[in-house]
């Protein structure tokens, strides 16, 4: 089976190495000239919009297309889709580009989410503002990633400001929600319809930036997990899904709101390339190729690490037991994820007590 | 760090696609023109032997070379050692190559081994039978695997039918042990000297190839593990050796007889992928790297078994709860090793559960 890619990053990158051992050979699309997936598989050089030749081009050496991000122009996955399976289906896309389309889909699927009201001029501003009160969150409807497009209002300066910053655009106003953490879980669907689900995975940010994943998540309870992960195959059905998503979760309490969705594999999920019986990526291959899915099942309890801007020296996480790293093949910058690492323990005791260590190895450096 | 490999072969393949996530790019030298390995990774072609072209064009994209099988010839690894580090040492390629060197290299190390004696002539066979008497084996002494070379002698006619087919070529006459199975055992030294030893393998062989593995071998305590490390360690310190080494053992009760070195990655160790906190191959590349080797520790029990000629349908496969495929992008042929599948259980019962199950799956088919 050959697989096309949009995009050509470390998704990509790790989607292609999963792969392999199952007889599939990728190509991505992308317009850098060395993206790093390219350095493991085919690559055709293009743009996501209106690149016609590269689609063309991928179309041709592709059985089945995906993506790796969920910017891909949703026109040029209808146009593809026209040619070879594209999944996830098109549809996935539409409703994860926009969080007002994205946030009432939820809602339509009784899957509870913070308060939002659309905003799209001043005056929706001011009556968004008195419907849902402060704190709050402006967001921009599109284009959002890593908390880029998004302004938190405490206060009436801030308020201002806020619409200073983002009016003009298409925007979502959400209430603040004082949540206890953020968690996310990770659902597989194939062509065949099969399901499966991860365990809830507790997530911490910095710069609004994923910085940590443990999985699977402690204290969630039985009654926690299986609320997600009935969320999240409503969510498949509903789309006719195929291939990863992921769906962000604030945990309030007992309560559990839905953040967002990504329609692919996702940063939360890499501690399944060793956390779990079958990683997201082989999944994933196996989702869109039709094959039987893998057991999501944990192996141990996992710590995920990323590295932003730039690697710890590779020799010192290395010198860590059980440390699995993993580069991406990309030159440091800051702000940029160039590589992970994923500590696997045995008992959620024995990671309970590497944690404090490792979180000091991964503080900021000076 | 550009790793060269001679040879393009499966293990050559597994080598490569462990090393991208440590940020390693690897390139095969083989004859073929579409080696496996050649489909993950860049690819010289070109000889073993004497083409000093594709060994210099080799040298000049790696930083450090090593090698997927033990016929390569050694004055090819010593003029590749002139120019590039090699690893493991070519004095380890000596020692493998030839049954009797290596036997004898065991006898020095006080390693037990089946008794033997150098055959190279009529006369020499004669009193070798003499003196080992029957049943006993006659081998060539180089170029025997996966059970080529090498004739079993029961009694007279066999004795002479035997010289008949071999005779002529450098022999060695061993004396047939009657052992309870068959074990492997795995040890990685790295270029600064840190040695880390994997449980010993429980292996069952088919006309010859390896069809299972099973690890860790299971009964056999703590004392016989215990000294087949300190013997493999015997051997790493002894040849000054980089990389992963493998050792074939026959367990006769408590007894544990050398039978045969590997100076590579090896088959026996596929389980590692899944079923190891760090696979063999990933140890291979951090060792031949000088960086920190990983824990060899097993995560729960694992079975390996191999596709010989051709490979069960995909799917038929992957519906099996927590099968890992290793498919080799090879063709199918009569014999020839194109994938294996590993299964990895939480406990030895669940292990043993499943086995009779996956035992009926993997029979020859008619």
């Amino acid at each position: 089976m050959r697989i096309g890619i949009l995009g050509g990053g470390q998704l990509g990158r790790m989607i292609a190495l999963a792969g392999y051992p199952l007889g599939t050979r990728c190509t991505v699309l992308d317009p850098a000239a060395d993206p790093c997936a390219g350095q493991v598989c085919g690559h055709v050089r293009g743009e996501f919009d209106q690149d016609f030749r590269a689609m063309y081009e991928l179309a041709q050496v592709s059985d089945v297309v995906t993506y790796e991000f969920e910017n891909v122009p949703v026109e040029s996955a209808r146009w593809l889709a026209e040619r070879v399976p594209v999944f996830p289906p098109p549809r996935a896309l539409e409703v994860s580009q926009d969080r007002l389309v994205e946030k009432s889909f939820f809602r339509d699927l009784g899957i509870p989410t913070p308060p939002f009201v659309a905003v799209d001029s001043l005056g929706d501003f001011e009556a968004a503002l008195r419907e849902i009160g402060m704190p709050a969150v402006l967001k921009t409807r599109r284009f959002g990633y890593d908390g880029k497009g998004q302004v938190v209002i405490r206060n009436r300066v801030e308020a201002d400001a806020a619409w200073s910053r983002l009016g003009g655009r298409p925007l979502i106003l959400e209430g603040f929600v004082s949540f206890d953490r953020e968690l996310s879980i990770l659902a597989v669907r194939s062509r065949t319809g099969e399901i499966v689900c991860y365990p809830l995975i507790e997530n911490a940010h910095r710069d609004g930036i994923l910085h940590r994943s443990l999985a699977p998540a402690s204290g969630t309870g039985e009654e926690l997990t299986e609320r997600a992960q009935e969320h999240a195959v409503h969510v498949l059905t509903e789309l006719d899904y195929v291939g990863v998503l992921t769906i962000e979760w604030f945990q309030d309490g007992p309560r559990l709101l839905a953040n967002e969705m990504a329609p692919r594999v996702h940063n939360s999920g890499h501690w399944t390339i060793e956390g779990a019986q079958t990683s997201q990526f082989e999944n994933h291959v196996r989702a869109i190729c039709g094959l039987p899915l893998g057991s999501p099942e944990a192996v141990g309890w996992s710590a995920m690490y990323n590295f932003i801007g730039s690697v710890l020296p590779t020799a010192e996480v290395l010198s860590r037991p059980a440390a699995h790293l993993h580069l991406y093949g990309k030159s440091d910058r800051p702000g940029r994820k160039v590589g992970h690492v994923t500590l696997r323990a045995g008992s959620l005791d024995d990671l309970a007590e590497k944690l404090p260590e490792w979180d000091r190895a991964f503080e900021r450096r000076g």
